[in-house]
């Protein structure tokens, strides 16, 4: 067990190690620990790898200039020059959030990106300041639109986060797909089936194979088929791409670059590196922040009181998930696998700074 | 088959004869014409008469006063004192396009309001403007958030409308559920299953009966169940209605007051009528409106270009279908069965107007 203090000073001494500044690698390590907290391990430690090799591969900068491109009161274009995600989304919702100060809102479309980590962090950073926080990414092209077998959608996640009083945040940060595509490697480990309708083979038919993506086949969007509404997972996808990359000028849909380095770049672009969208909408741009609050505890509670299915124990509200494993992390520590905590020593060995292992 | 034009006419009249000025009636009969023309008969002539007996029974305003409550450059909270939502979401919508104007992007929470038709047609309304359009509402609970059996939220919509240069738009407008409500309808009439993830009993058991809402049953959320995503259903239906509602302080949830006067007015109301919000974003916010819609036209050929499945023909870009209904119902008119016909003679005659039969 490690404590996510621990593992935070860890990950922010690796990245300086790759040139960050002390500023930037604490960015970037806070993310990364805030994915373990949620548990979200997938977007945890067991990146670091990735990160670690993109560097070595120079396909990542540790040093950029994030610049504001265009802007208007209330939106701006930000060209991250390849920043390592965390440092480039980081920055670009500040800027949203310093817009909504004055507009009401503030939304920010950044190109020249990389991965993220995940996108509810950086929806969260408006709470405090009494805003709604949205934001976006997309990513590597994995799933197909509706009817055909080209991958040229990420798992393109949606994240918003809504401040109440008494009550905790709603915070919802989910990709637009059925599954996140760590699930497909979890099911393929365990050689086990996955149910239809989160994949299909390179033909189109229905598949339960949760290897398929290798064998040239693809995601499915939010609804599985087109019966159940795929059409809609699909169009949702579609937004989150072009609010990220078209807006911006990064690379859309089959561009996306890959966010490992085991990946070649890729031969044609259409924009720079990867896109993110960012949203913060001041409350009291529209309702005092006490009446706003005091409503959202009563919709809150309204839903927590709802009438549980058969079998069922009690209602989620997006973000208690996550929130109930925070508080529990915190608390027990974080375990990280074997295999993890391998390359974890790798990449410490590489720059001579210690893990300890437990 | 009617022509369009006669059926705007039509409509505007009746409208008219219910106190409307001769702008609103125009602004009213344009969105149920236009449902007519993109193939969604659900909103179109067939509302008429629930509308018809709403202001019987004095629960929609034909002359209201619709005022901004609070704003600033990039916001506005706007009370449609009781306005058909037609009347209360165009001049919503283009309140965000005039914000927009200014500040770059402009969004608008409308509260009490009433149902207002197709969404996508107040997003489509940002597009002559080069903007970016997004519209979304609440809408009578009839749906169960994910582990429950009460019905808590409505089929709560989204539409996004994104110009393009030579590619006509992107135009998704979607309910957060696998299917419309009027889909069972159908399938009720035919006397047919529908397939598993639609709906479910009273005890929250899956069920394939259209007729369940009846028997106190209820809608799914798109995903259908947890396995395959349905929590991220839940979570879109609820940032619309939070965003809809208690941002704007309208009634949320399962307050939202019915759409039709044969259901009773609510006991307890949390705010003012129904709600919706609107955006608008200017794209020389962002881009030069020219690079931006040539790079639109590159995502849209890159879509249609994919690759079809196994035994299908081709890939639709959001928007596709219904811009191919409107062509043809432009062209060859707008049919409409007896039953509706039966229900428009009768207002037509309460108003002493004639409606052609043919």
């Amino acid at each position: 067990m490690y404590t996510h203090e621990y593992l935070s000073r860890f990950t922010s001494t690796i990245f300086q190690k790759m040139g960050c500044s002390q500023r930037d690698a604490e960015i970037i390590s806070k993310v990364f620990v805030a994915a373990e907290l949620r548990g979200i391990p997938s977007h945890g430690l067991m990146r670091l790898k990735d990160y670690f090799e993109l560097w070595k591969a120079k396909r990542i900068n540790t040093s950029p200039e994030i610049k504001i491109i265009h802007e208007t009161p209330s939106t701006a274009v930000v060209d991250a020059d390849k920043a390592i995600g965390m440092v480039a989304a980081t920055e670009s919702m500040r800027i949203a959030i310093n817009k909504a100060m004055q507009a009401g809102t503030g939304w920010v479309s950044t190109r020249g990106s990389n991965h993220f980590g995940i996108a509810g962090y950086y929806a969260m950073m408006a709470l405090e300041h009494d805003m709604i926080g949205v934001c976006m990414t997309n990513a590597n092209p994995l799933v197909a639109p509706v009817f055909s077998i080209s991958r040229l959608l990420g798992t393109n996640p949606i994240a918003v986060a809504i401040p109440a009083d008494k009550q905790p945040p709603f915070v919802a940060d989910f990709a637009t797909t059925p599954i996140a595509r760590g699930k497909l490697a979890i099911s393929e480990k365990k050689n086990e089936k996955v149910p239809f309708g989160f994949v299909q083979d390179k033909e189109g038919n229905p598949s339960d194979d949760p290897g398929i993506l290798a064998k040239g086949g693809s995601m499915l969007t939010l609804g599985g088929d087109y019966e159940h509404g795929s059409h809609k997972g699909y169009s949702l996808a579609a937004i989150v791409d072009i609010f990220s990359a078209v807006l911006s000028g990064a690379n859309f849909g089959p561009f996306v670059p890959p966010s490992v380095a085991y990946l070649p770049v890729l031969e044609k672009t259409v924009g720079k590196g990867t896109g993110h969208f960012f949203g913060a909408m001041r409350i009291d741009a529209f309702q005092t922040s006490t009446q706003f609050k005091s409503k959202m505890d009563e919709w809150i509670e309204t839903f927590r009181n709802a009438k549980p299915a058969k079998g069922k124990m009690n209602i989620l509200i997006p973000g208690d998930p996550e929130r109930e494993k925070e508080k529990y992390f915190r608390k027990n520590g974080i375990s990280i696998i074997p295999e993890i905590i391998k390359d974890i020593k790798d990449i410490a060995g590489y720059f001579n700074v210690e893990f300890e292992e437990n």
